[in-house]
């Protein structure tokens, strides 16, 4: 199941918008071409809903949002809501700034989203207005596995999208369906930007995948997650977190379908009533 | 010839404006250290005319263009003209939107241009204002070989510049002459940003030989395609495209003039009346 | 001594909050990381005072500043000011525009500074207004050791910061005090961002040790350039800068507050009467 997602996103080739961050907007380009998709980065208002309209999925990251880009994340997401294509929301540091908290809430309420990727104090902050962020690197662990699956289930039912909850253990919920992720390796911590890449590919797998959001955004964790204990094997004693970030995204250019079923670590729940 | 063209800039070592996307930005400053000569990225409309005046060649790319940036491109780019600096267009998704069909002709009318590298759905896109853009890594092919040199020849003579085509063959077309360039390798595609990388060397190759604009476009063509050539034959079996990047922008790094002269697969074609 | 802030780096984890430039923001990120501190990267002036109040110092770096970035600077200096965090300017190509030496003049006047790291012109166009930058990437060195010492020196008691200006013998003043570093080796000039990294990492090292500013400095000072000689080191015949980038990043990763000790070429100098 999850090698078929890859096997359509290499297959399909989506052309992915990204409106995202300038810190790892480069790292986010390569990561999709090693996937198989295409980038095309492009904030400006005026262009934004034109650029959405010729690709097959859109990334809306907060990362290093600004008077300008927030507009044109409204418009690019409108317009893609308005042709069906996935739209992916990494709120990037929601909560640690009113800025961040507000425009999380504004597109929230204005776009429908296929899918919401972040920590949990980032999506803690997106449901309940509370503010716990450290940075953007951080990761908040202060809940049982089963109380934030309950959390991340109730924050997909809310917002009638896949929310993909990354931290030790990987959650992703779509509605009374969940699956838990156990790849990945504690040094991606890091690495900046791997949390991007990951909102990147997922915009990728969905974009490829319109039928399946459950398994299309599982195969994008499990991906990313595997690709980071590929590389951490591959890692020499005197390398470091460069050397890292690049055999990471490199592993995923490598990745075959079935190497990720191999390796894939992911439990689907049976669905849950609620 | 080309290798004299490489000796001049590494002996001359201009500085080059760069007003391009933040996307590929820090692969541009070090592909131009890597070739000898020195980046300063400036995109504020109240600096860049004087940026620009210190400088030895003008960069303009349109990857990221945004509202703040077109004016400041303009500045730039009269302040070039007006000290009779090389600039370079890179018209980076030229087609895909209005904003950047408009910045492109907008440009074109205000500003001579040494040179404007591009693929042939930017390049065309610019000339018949057509929009077949597919994301900024793609490629269109659609057309025989004699039609592309007759159409980026024509180009040339119309903008006054020299028309640098790239796709499978390299069509590299100054009035009434071309060259022909056969180097590279199609893994470049999978790198974001060689393009980017391109037009920055080609506005470094041109400030280092301002008598000779065919040959200084043409080598950085086959600079680039080269290093792409020299980079994948080490490419390790488990690794993609990050290494790959990091490589071919080592290969330029290490690059003698002879190997250049060596290695160009260039053929200089009679000129043509027209 | 040295080995003790590095220590105190790795264990209190500060996170550092830049505005910087595009260029090099990824390095700056990922060069915190492997430092053992955690970047935020934030510009907008509605969401700068914000951010900086939840980090543990601030690094402000002129590099690609706009009318947007300037205004974010401000707030978010002021911001740290009030709570005594440390903050780090680099004044990136001073001189080389009146938008960047007025912009510097205003922040030297509107904040405090705990440290400014820039090259011999950089410094000397704050200090004097003139104007001698060449690009970014250059080094000044147009005076004998000991009268920049003297200068460095000058503007250290000026401004009540630390003043580190860097170059083939790194200088390091605080008030009567100073520290001369011969770390480094003449390739980093060829890396895109080293300069950048170095604030960054300076920004670290002070808010990891409050009561010991010159030292703090220096061992950034040092560290930075005792990786650039390791990673030389390791460096392939067929590399180049790309490569060396990320071994000067990675031997900050593994670098232990002993090899660091070891590797310092430090010369702390007696105070000397003004």
């Amino acid at each position: 199941m999850l090698q078929d997602t890859l096997a359509a996103l290499r297959k399909q080739a989506p052309l992915i918008h990204c409106i995202t961050n300038y810190v790892t907007a480069n790292d986010c380009a390569n990561l999709l071409l090693a996937c198989g998709a295409s980038p095309v980065m492009a904030d400006d208002p005026a262009e934004a809903a034109e650029i959405a309209a010729q690709s097959q999925g859109l990334l809306l990251n907060l990362g290093t949002l600004n008077q300008c880009t927030i507009p044109a994340m409204l418009a690019a997401g409108r317009q893609a809501n308005a042709l069906g294509l996935p739209v992916v929301l990494d709120p990037v540091g929601a909560g640690a700034s009113r800025l961040r908290s507000e425009t999380a809430a504004m597109l929230l309420s204005e776009l429908r989203f296929a899918a919401i990727r972040g920590n949990s104090s980032e999506i803690k902050a997106l449901a309940t207005g509370s503010s716990a962020t450290r940075g953007v690197d951080a990761a908040l662990s202060d809940q049982a596995p089963e109380d934030a699956l309950g959390f991340a289930q109730e924050a997909s039912r809310r917002w009638g999208a896949v929310v993909a909850l990354t931290g030790p253990i990987d959650i992703v919920a779509h509605g009374t369906q969940a699956c838990l992720i156990q790849n990945g390796h504690p040094m991606m911590g890091r690495v900046t930007g791997t949390g991007c890449q990951l909102s990147a590919l997922t915009a990728a797998f969905l974009a490829a995948n319109p039928g399946a959001p459950l398994e299309a955004v599982s195969a994008a964790v499990c991906a990313m997650g595997l690709c980071g204990e590929i590389a951490h094997r591959r890692l020499g004693r005197l390398e470091g977190n460069i050397a890292y970030r690049g055999r990471i995204i490199d592993a995923l250019y490598r990745l075959t379908p079935e190497r990720l079923a191999a390796g894939a670590k992911a439990r689907f729940l049976p669905p849950q009533s609620t």
